[in-house]
């Protein structure tokens, strides 16, 4: 059922019956095989919150792993570790104190709460699914209001709930107008009740205000990343969609520090000739799907902003696709205007399709200096990069110099502010009073800290254009963030990875995950053919060289039948099975396409650690090991 | 200096003035190259939050590897990955809503809090040491307060600070009386403000709540082990002693599931024969210091409860010694009685001494039953073990057989109450009834439900001791906890692996960690000797090579001298430095003893893996290369 349910999900025709029943399988095997608990469990849970099990917790640490090899030990990045706990300055310089919230309505008899753009959406969805004798004017509005729900304001929000007459889904009472509710956690840091915390929605801020630092310990030199991985929170008004919005979740980040003028980057040449699934903007406006582009045209286009952009866009694909996620289910969409920041560059979604549709599993934004400047706003620390230059280089600098006699003269005690509202004119308004004075001798000139204009004479200022030489620049970088939701992408890897096949007797479907083996949980399995003491000397002698090789493995002296072994263990994805049938050499047999090696007992370990560490593949090792045709199960 | 400095430390008579010098060169040397950074420094620091640098968070990430493969892989432990926000209802059950405070008191007029404890024993100390006019009797009093500090109650607290006059100390202004403050950093799930949370105190809690589940998972087998590493959260009053005590930290928390019948463990003869500083209660009460003691023999004498707690104290003692810690300054100290939670079998810490003192840096704990049935008790999930017998055993068991009919004639609607209160009897009280209907033929019984005595004849009970046949047990496991703090282990291993030593010039201190190949955060640099293109394009040959064989390393092509290179390195531990001098081969140097080998191009990167995965050492090494002996260096 399973296999079929996966097709159809594939397709673009699956209806959303099946797309269920096919999630209900795989959440019921990561269940029942412990990958995930609902926490807290015992005490009924608690919405949006998810413990790793056993295997879950193996995969996240291959996944975390294999994202440390492929991104900070490959680009140098230096990687922190920050706290979670934040103090509330910090959010506010990045915004997320006024502007990290959901809309939210209140029963307004049980104090219930809701979020408004949910409720609206339900309420057009059910209404096009249902109601066939909707007239089509009718129609075009609700579709309408589902393609902009996300751009609604609380006004616009309300007021649509009011026009459809929606009310609280539980009781049927009257909501409340939508208001903003901030998702952070709050917390209060030592025991005065003075200092405000919150649990930081992102890992981003951490490395932000330690930019100083950072660019210090790389030798004052740009471009360079750093990264850090960790958990982040978000107090959800009411989470849905399962494991993929949850309360409390780890993300990774990297945030690579470049030049604003010039982002090109050494290694793109290593990524030019990928092509894969885009979606940008131009497709998704005129209707279109998303369709292969080679990624170094789209950078020569310019429909990737800028190199380094593509380069990470380029290296997420590999991770990606690396790690078992199917790239006919992978995307890469740009955010369409609307939906960036103001100060975005540009920015791109990786967008994994599973049961619950396009999932953005990973962001990459070009945020320009925004980040950096909003922090240098707020603490007074000036975290800024220097280009010295080769050469001094000559350049015109605008020159103000008030005549402090004549200015005290005509303003006396308001001459301060005369002087200070005249030296930070910018070049265009000071070259314009420059010009005045020289046509008309004088200028009315308005002192905002004085709330009035005064009349600026030609002898009280001189204004001019002087050339310089300069040794540096000094910029604020730009920032280009690939932000990865671990949660997100290894949920999806476990749909892509799921399938069923039938048992030898037909009877019954036999659940699988197909994890490449560096993803795996547990590697491989010893398992003695027939009970014998001689075998399962043997077994543990094999089992001990493979802990000693850091293998994690199963061992099963328990002789129960080789297919029930076989089928409890590649449902948690176990790649390999080593069975022992003789004292001097096994067979090791490969999860998918169930072929079998015979391979010595000294060699075991090392040969399953080459491919385990993804060193060698399995096709590799077929060719290097004699097959094993008798087969030894009912499998 | 600081190497000076550092035998002072090590022996017992060092002044705690050169321990603070020494403290302060490695701290310097640490936020210097940035192991450490207060956390959100460009807006002054919240004190006890720290972020690891780029070369901390490499050296805590290899601690944390080293653990799961030591530990975890070891023993086949089921991990888990548990959230940090934790509901109410949990930490009620485990008694940290109501017990994990600390005492303490405001300055009246300005509010500003203090530890109590903190207080009287800084008071303690100042007097002791400044003032020598002080009449013994004093002087033993306040020695003795010392010694009780932390089993003072709010009450002794306060009267002591009041007998001593002791004010704030900023401020000289009164104190209010000490009050517990509780030390969970609070906060609020979901929108409702309805259901209070905690960010976790620590990671147990997690697993306790999972048992049943990984009872299952375990295929309902004892003993078992799960394991997890995650943030804890602990919001101090006022933190000091830097980076030992911190407001947020890593643990790495196991809890050993074993039978309370049966704690032998198989493997316990693998670590019977090592022999450390152990530091048992009778020492401690005597005046003795720490002594080296066989494990074997200690759990033989019963200095330590049982052969699985001795396992961990062995096992922890090999984790720490592998990783760097300095066995003469490792000691395993005992538990007091009143130090010990009233429930505890036994309980050890591995301390650690370093310029603070022995800090608690491992507790290993036998918590007996206790959490398990806590857990029980608030969620009415009975979280328990079975022990299915061979053979069925006959045992003897109370029969209590209410006869329904004449209570309903005497009770009428009491009957149910009357009817309960007799089924929940526990044997004594049974058999003590059941003389009495015998003797004298009725009994007044006290029925709590209906808040009176009421009068139980003969015939309104059967009371009888019955032999049944049981196939099972049933039992609530005992917990062993080895619970590491992962952040004062590193801070300790910091201090044990520093070291100065003369530059060439001798005009200076030269700073070495001498961390082992695997804790170290990067593993080699590549440095060409002289400024070369052929020699350039050999290093980037081997730094590729270095890059796929996932070994951390530097590559210095900026021609800055070999001496000075080597100085920087060494300073963030970095074992092995590659020399490029030739186009076919190149040196390896070893940091501590300066030692060169020549290694092949094609080969040094396989080299310097096997030495930094730890399958060799640098002697083995040493052994099958030919040293190089003219000197590259002013070094």
């Amino acid at each position: 059922v399973a296999k079929r349910l996966q097709a159809v999900v594939s397709s673009s025709g699956g209806g959303s019956g099946d797309r269920e029943a096919f999630r209900q399988a795989v959440v019921n095997t990561l269940e029942r095989r412990l990958f995930y608990i609902p926490s807290f469990k015992i005490y009924r849970g608690v919405a949006g919150l998810y413990d790793y099990g056993p295997p879950g917790c193996a995969v996240k640490s291959n996944v975390l792993s294999l994202w440390r090899q492929h991104f900070v030990l490959e680009e140098n990045m230096l990687e922190v570790d920050c706290p979670c706990v934040t103090p509330e300055i910090v959010l506010k310089a990045s915004g997320h104190v006024d502007k990290f919230t959901d809309l939210m309505v209140k029963d307004e008899k049980t104090g219930s709460c809701y979020r408004a753009d949910h409720l609206l959406k339900d309420f057009c969805k059910e209404k096009l699914e249902k109601d066939s004798t909707l007239p089509s004017v009718k129609v075009a509005e609700l579709k309408h209001i589902l393609a902009v729900l996300d751009d609604l304001s609380a006004e616009e929000l309300g007021a649509k709930l009011k026009e459809y007459g929606i009310t609280a889904p539980d009781t049927k009472n009257p909501l409340s107008d939508p208001y903003p509710f901030n998702l952070m956690f709050q917390t209060s840091i030592g025991p005065s009740g003075l200092s405000p915390g919150y649990m930081r929605p992102e890992t981003a801020q951490g490395i932000f205000v330690n930019f100083k630092d950072l660019y210090y310990y790389n030798g004052y030199r740009l471009p360079f990343a750093a990264a850090q991985i960790g958990q982040a929170f978000r107090n959800e008004i009411s989470p849905r969609q399962g494991l993929l919005r949850v309360r409390e979740f780890t993300l990774a980040e990297i945030e690579h520090f470049v030049d604003p003028e010039d982002k090109s980057h050494p290694k793109f040449v290593d990524v030019a000739d990928l092509e894969f699934l885009m979606f940008p903007r131009e497709l998704q406006l005129s209707g279109e799907s998303a369709k292969l582009i080679d990624l170094g045209e789209a950078v020569r286009k310019g429909t990737i902003n800028n190199e380094t952009l593509g380069y990470f866009i380029g290296r997420v694909y590999l991770f990606l696709t690396h790690l078992g996620i199917d790239k006919e289910r992978l995307r890469f969409r740009q955010h369409l205007p609307n939906e960036m920041a103001h100060y975005a560059a540009d920015c791109w979604d990786a967008e994994i399709e599973c049961s619950y549709g396009w999932i953005e599993c990973v962001g990459i934004a070009d945020r320009s200096a925004y980040d950096l400047r909003a922090h240098t706003d707020k603490s007074g620390v000036s975290l800024v990069a220097h280009e010295t230059y080769p050469e001094p280089r000559e350049v015109e600098k605008l020159v103000i110099t008030p005549s402090k006699k004549e200015l005290g003269l005509a303003f006396k005690g308001n001459q301060k502010m005369v002087v200070e509202a005249l030296e930070v004119l910018n070049q265009a308004e000071a070259l314009e009073i420059k010009a005045a004075l020289e046509s008309k001798g004088e200028i009315e000139f308005e002192v905002c800290t004085l709330g009035k204009s005064v009349i600026i004479k030609k002898s009280m200022v001189s204004i001019s254009m002087e050339k310089k030489k300069e040794h540096q620049r000094v910029f604020t970088p730009s920032v280009i963030e690939p932000s990865f939701g671990i949660g997100r992408i290894i949920y999806c890897l476990f749909e892509h990875s799921f399938y069923t096949r039938p048992s030898k007797s037909d009877d019954e479907q036999l659940n699988v995950f197909r994890f490449p083996p560096l993803v795996a949980p547990i590697k491989c399995t010893v398992f003695p053919l027939i009970k014998s003491q001689q075998f399962d000397e043997v077994a543990k002698i094999i089992a001990r060289s493979l802990r000693s090789a850091g293998i994690s493995h199963i061992i099963d002296i328990t002789g129960t039948s080789i297919g029930k072994r076989y089928a409890r263990t590649d449902e948690i994805g176990v790649p390999f099975a080593i069975t022992v049938d003789s004292t001097s050499s096994v067979t090791i047999r490969e999860r998918d396409s169930k072929e079998q090696i015979r391979v010595s007992i000294d060699e075991v370990a090392s040969v399953v650690k080459e491919v385990a560490d993804g060193q060698s593949t399995w096709a590799d090792i077929m060719w290097r090991f004699p097959t094993h045709s008798a087969s030894h199960v009912d499998d």
